[in-house]
């Protein structure tokens, strides 16, 4: 199941090369430790660690969001059933943790070995806690700019966070970036998760493999469908209201919305803060002693994370 | 919902004192510790952690059995529902973790705090193990008694090992005695769960709160029920396989049962499996340099586990 999920192997248990997901926080965490001076083979453990806690959250999320498909192929729980998926990810949750205590045979002092496995159960608490509220969330209509943004701070910013602050800290170097590219990730999470919610609504089907509107066919509460539900003028809003309490929406719910969203410009609104966010990450980068050539790379993840398609 | 699931709460989360478990692995751990010349409360962290990583455990099997009481009252799960429980339990993981990690505030040396740690890790990792192996048992008749002894061993032995290793650590004395009591604790475990199997099919109703013959009416592949299931003579061993081929079961396929475990003394020779393995923890611990107060209640606990009805 564990490889499976991982895209190494099919439901048989047969090698095969499907795409294991786009490593982006793995990524985060070894440039991170370039960042501070450290040769990135030294963010090995925390890389896969930080990689298997993500994995263990999508396999419990799939569960927990119903979602029959991640990655073009059926979720663990739809082929072996939520008990396993359930165990699974439990599974994969405490190989990360083994993979993270290896820093010491590494070679890395207790003090860093400690200091890492700290993080990564305070951020993954986090993590759970952000998946809390989005869950407790899908029963309210009224949720805030504010709540939300807290939500995916803990739901998505606090593992790429973690994922860059360990990675800094694998570096062991004299060169403390550890709080800054810390500071760094959780704008990387706000971007990343915001991006998403864009792609949710407008996101074209041929390159996402998701219908335009599906977030709202699904009655997800993200940032462009809060908005609109808090702030559309008093017709449309109580329209909107109205279809986001039905159980199920038609083509028509899905397409008026869509045009309240387009009217009230939401769609610009949630790219002007992704913006604002990528030009706070990048003024904090840009402040530190960070080699050129990691400056470049950190940059080039801005703009991916500005222009991505899916 | 933590502190519902811990008895500290009803669930309006009004304060309440109901049963919060018996903290079977709580008091090992602190005796384990008392036991290596530690004093009781050095192993605080250490046995609030085990205790939450086993209720962790709890509210994730609830959910995969479907069960929907637990001590007397509904389930995380029932109350919640399933997404919100999964990610209760996720939750106090994570703050066992958290726990344990405060034994270097608390003035233990980063080599103990390390190695408690790593234990928890591996040890839980085992406990996930048994589980999965619990519920791939669920689809077969022919589990054989090793196959079985290796899943309680994982499902259930690890973490009581793991309490005793623990608290025999926090004790922090030159009287190292961690393996030993680990191993202990592998017997413990054993003996616990036979017991519990004994009582799910023979238990008085009026004391565990469940049927006669429980676990039959619910097909669990107990130790009792797969000796059956293997060791029954032909034409009964066919008539078993029958009925735990069935979807459900009547009243009589549950005394059908019954009558077949009573004549191939399967009670007797359940209890004289669980009566050998507690001579052989007896043997270790009357072996190891222990106070006689602590030894006492070591002996206590071993009597417990032979003669308990709940």
């Amino acid at each position: 199941m564990l490889r499976y999920h991982l895209g190494l192997v099919d439901e048989y248990d047969r090698p095969s090369n499907t795409f294991g997901g786009k490593a982006f926080r793995t990524g985060l965490c070894v440039l991170a430790c370039e960042a501070a001076g450290g040769k990135p083979a030294a963010a090995n453990s925390a890389a896969a660690a930080i990689e298997l806690v993500h994995n263990f959250s999508l396999i419990h999320d799939d569960i927990q969001d119903q979602d029959e498909e991640r990655r073009h192929r059926p979720t663990v729980w739809k082929i072996w059933g939520a008990a396993k998926a359930i165990n699974a990810g439990n599974a994969l949750r405490m190989i990360a943790d083994q993979e993270l205590m290896k820093l010491t045979e590494k070679g890395f002092s207790k003090e860093i070995s400690l200091k890492a496995s700290r993080l990564l159960a305070n951020r993954s608490l986090q993590m759970i806690q952000g998946q809390y509220l989005d869950i407790s969330f899908e029963e309210r209509l009224n949720v805030s700019s504010r709540e939300y943004k807290k939500m995916i701070a803990h739901k998505t910013g606090a593992l790429i966070s973690c994922a860059m602050e360990l990675g800094a800290i694998t570096a062991s170097s004299k060169r403390n970036l550890s709080s800054l590219l810390g500071k760094v990730g959780w704008y990387f999470g706000y971007m990343f998760q915001l991006k998403d919610d864009v792609l949710g609504v407008w996101g074209d089907e041929s390159i996402t493999g998701k219908a335009q509107g599906s977030d709202i066919q699904r009655k997800k509460k993200t940032y462009p469908i809060l908005y609109a539900l808090r702030n559309a003028p008093v017709k449309q809003k109580t329209t909107l209201h109205k279809i986001f309490r039905k159980q199920s929406l038609s083509d028509e719910d899905v397409s008026y919305t869509m045009c309240v969203l387009e009217d009230m410009k939401i769609r610009e609104k949630t790219a002007a803060l992704v913006q604002e966010m990528s030009t706070e990450a990048m003024r904090l980068i840009a402040g530190a002693p960070i080699p050129p050539k990691t400056m470049n790379e950190f940059s080039d993840i801005v703009n991916y994370l500005l222009e991505r398609e899916k």
